[in-house]
């Protein structure tokens, strides 16, 4: 037994949208480690490569856990999310297509009169060494990662399924274990959400759909006060990171650059312009997922770049 | 002395367009190697901090060495370019700003009424560990590869600042040293160009201009006779890659994938619909340039899961 | 007197987003009649052209009268908003330059890191001829509609400023006089919110600002029961159209035109590949903005050519 | 007989790139009417609802007559060319899908997994009334214009299925009988090309195919010598327009509200910030194309808003 308190979302139900008209689940201090238990992105309904996802799917998809309500967060402070670790809590993942929706395939925004692409389901299972296989034909490393974290925007309350300046559905794989994730803070106590756990995802979710989990997240949670930051930022041993969200995917790149831009600048004390010739010169630029209904990039700095 | 044939632009000058128009400068048989000389970006006219882009540039950019006509190429064949060594022939290396140009600015394009970004220049020295030093402010391990490498278009000619189907300005890092790249063949000879070395770029290429540097390639080609591709391809020990150029950036991701599914249902034996699962659970996706006239994007997957 | 009931926002206040959370201020049945006043974009604050508009914002823009509840309006009806008359409620409209809004400016979106451009404030004054008139520069003819109008989204809570599948902050000026707009009903009483009248606006909105007014509107709603709509759809006398919102613009723009056919195909009877043949040879399409988070299109069918 | 010099492409061929490289057909001087033949995109290969577009295709589409060397035309200079009339060589136009080509489906660019629409081909028949009818099901007015038209660009020979600074596939239906058309000189001779007459096309041309004809234009060409343009534009008795193409959508426009602007600067003394407010107001926004390989948008102001 470790102690911590663990977060279970009540039966009163998951929530998908993340926004400030939800009572608080919980309260958490800052300093206190706590638990949070999240659903896979389908409710844990989709279980077998028997079924497709559209049989299985209600109205709503991705299930938020929270919103916990983080002592002393105030309008204008900073949130920061220590992840000190997450598992399976099952041992299969399961992807799958779609209808309309994915990277690869017309949607209901990029609107065709083509037929959707064929639904199929890939069930993973986990094996010996910690990773995930579909059938003999492939093993993916465990590589886990929070698909959407985030907190309440200031007055809109917005789809599970969307990413955005408050988090929310990122799928961003730099959102992982030992890294610490930074989001503004728009209402007291910041009301803070988390979901879609994924064992394993390549940049891009390129499907839409990457391996999806139920899963247990060990969360600490910081707050810097009276400081505040525009979109999503990420923090690991060696970079400095910011995520962008918006279509099209070039604003997205542009977002995340010119936040990493600012950072560097408040933070480490560059010249706006060098530190946009520095990104030009060793920034790291990938996409976390091309198909939600904003695209989400990260702009990456190596520490060692940026001086003592 | 290396026995290999060495390749300098005559003194008639070197191209800006990537075209079927130009007389080919040299004859090269497949399986010889040779090395190819070729100017930056700026055709090596921009050598000091005091200058401005704006100052030293004529009315082109790019200057590109070649066209290299390979024996034996035909419509319909896949030109093999592998690149055995990439090495400096200058000691420094230069980047700058332009007016109007770059990912943090509006352009030509993105066209707006506000005034440009400050010119500026930066100029990099080699240190003695073979990396390049900006003053004492930061240093950027030797990374080479050419920005610009491509193969005659169909009918067209084309710019060298504009990467697309036919290889062109990409500004992708992966057309490096030990990497093979691939392109599609569309006149007798294919009519090779290459040129726009960097010492090092950081991923988006974010201001437009990456360390340039006049350069030598050591290049050795090959074709493949009979099998066509649609966009440039690019494998190293560990991957397979396909380079998507277009706007807006979400439409080169979908090249980029497309064509790396397209490799894998045809090389090796994947099902379309499994290998876009398997790009979703462990694909990598990041931006090569988000600042030429086409936005490039590099799909990769490790070879180590597309099975024996 | 005209006997019609007169709607105005109560004092506790505007709303800001289109959601579900609101008590509606009033209900209507269908088939009544009702004036309902609207505040300008600035909540009526920009009143002179020595104000910039920083000077006056407040955290919102956008006040929205509403929501008003439908009497039997159920999800999967249609909603029916008939605009029998716009009329100005004062003498005289304003627009201005916003910092980082706007067509020809980077945004918060389409960041860069230029500085905005200049604040300007421009009044126009009402004629004689009941256009409205800047300095004695020009005078644009009186052409008004609201800008924004719509009903609750199904979970979520959208920014006043925002266009969508719900309407919304759509800046289209078909949404004017004798025509009639529907929306897709998500709750029961479909929550309809008004706001943002237009005196006049070009296609696009150029600037991000139309010219704002205080009005008055004459409406009349009715219910299409148990049929349902994905995007709103407005008729004229001579037309059909459909709005499409998002981005990036060529998207608004399939969205619009995949509807249009959707409508055609149902109640027109067209097979949805002559009605592509169709729009082809005859459909219009322009701009309503090119400036909110999403951007709005028009796709246009006139009815003589949708038989008999 | 009219006494106007006739041009026809001669046997050696039509042109399916805009470039220098091509030998003039005709020299042409300033002043002197023209009547030049113009082939359909097809090259008149289609001809019944029997065939389906990929029948018939051969490698290039689009064919284009010219290069007309235009007496006296500099580089610097701007091409004007007035359209005095468009009449149609035959009596039926013919349009169709053509595999991944067209608004409302993937593309080779917004490439996906899915099939590609069903091809189809309607042929219209010209009617008493001057119409194009398609069997009894409707008839679409005669209003007739070049879908491309344009110049050499600089050191680029660009395909004639693509619009640009240069001109080009704009299928923009305001390059009609009455109205004049700017181009940007190039080259000594400007090296002007005309091509793909469409008896009517809807705004957007939605299925990437109009209402295909063969076509003789006459045409007038004037000079502005040493005033050159960056983007074509177009003026008619009561408006001035600017063509921009570009990708992503909201690019194009962009680049037309700008150049509009530039317009109203130079030409009609505006200040800028005012320019960008009279078109907030009154401008006027349509796409010209969402089909080819740079989608076209127009940018109009009414000639009565520019003053005196």
């Amino acid at each position: 037994m470790t102690g911590i308190r663990e977060i279970r979302q009540p039966e009163s139900g998951y929530y998908y949208t993340f926004g400030p008209f939800a009572e608080p689940i919980e309260r958490v201090a800052p300093g206190e480690r706590v638990e949070v238990y999240t659903a896979d992105a389908f409710g844990n309904t989709l279980v077998s490569e028997d079924q497709k996802a559209s049989d299985v799917l209600g109205p709503y998809l991705n299930p938020q856990t929270g919103p916990l309500y983080i002592e002393g967060a105030e309008p204008g402070d900073t949130l920061v999310v220590r992840i000190i670790a997450i598992e399976a809590t099952r041992d299969w993942a399961v992807s799958c297509t779609v209808p309309y929706f994915g990277g690869l395939t017309s949607t209901n925004f990029t609107a065709t009169l083509q037929p959707p692409l064929e639904e199929r389901t890939w069930l993973y299972k986990r094996t010996a060494s910690g990773g995930f296989a579909w059938k003999d034909r492939w093993e993916i490393p465990w590589a886990p990662f929070f698909g959407t974290m985030g907190v309440s925007p200031h007055i809109e309350s917005i789809s599970s399924l969307a990413p955005g300046a408050h988090g929310g559905n990122m799928d961003v794989p730099d959102i992982t274990e030992g890294h610490t994730v930074y989001f503004p803070v728009h209402h007291p106590g910041a009301l803070f959400y988390v979901g879609d756990a994924h064992a394993a995802q390549g940049q891009g979710e390129l499907c839409g759909v990457a391996l999806e989990l139920a899963a247990k997240g060990t969360l600490e949670f910081g707050l810097i006060k009276g400081q505040s930051i525009e979109w999503p930022r990420i923090e690991s041993e060696t970079h400095i990171m910011s995520v962008g969200s918006a279509r099209p995917m070039e604003d997205a790149a542009r977002i995340a650059n010119v936040d990493l831009i600012k950072w560097m600048v408040r933070d480490y004390g560059f010249d706006p312009l060098d530190a946009y010739q520095l990104l030009s010169a060793a920034g790291e630029l990938y996409v976390g997922n091309m198909v939600d209904t904003n695209y989400s990039l990260v702009a990456r700095c190596a520490k060692k770049f940026l001086g003592s």
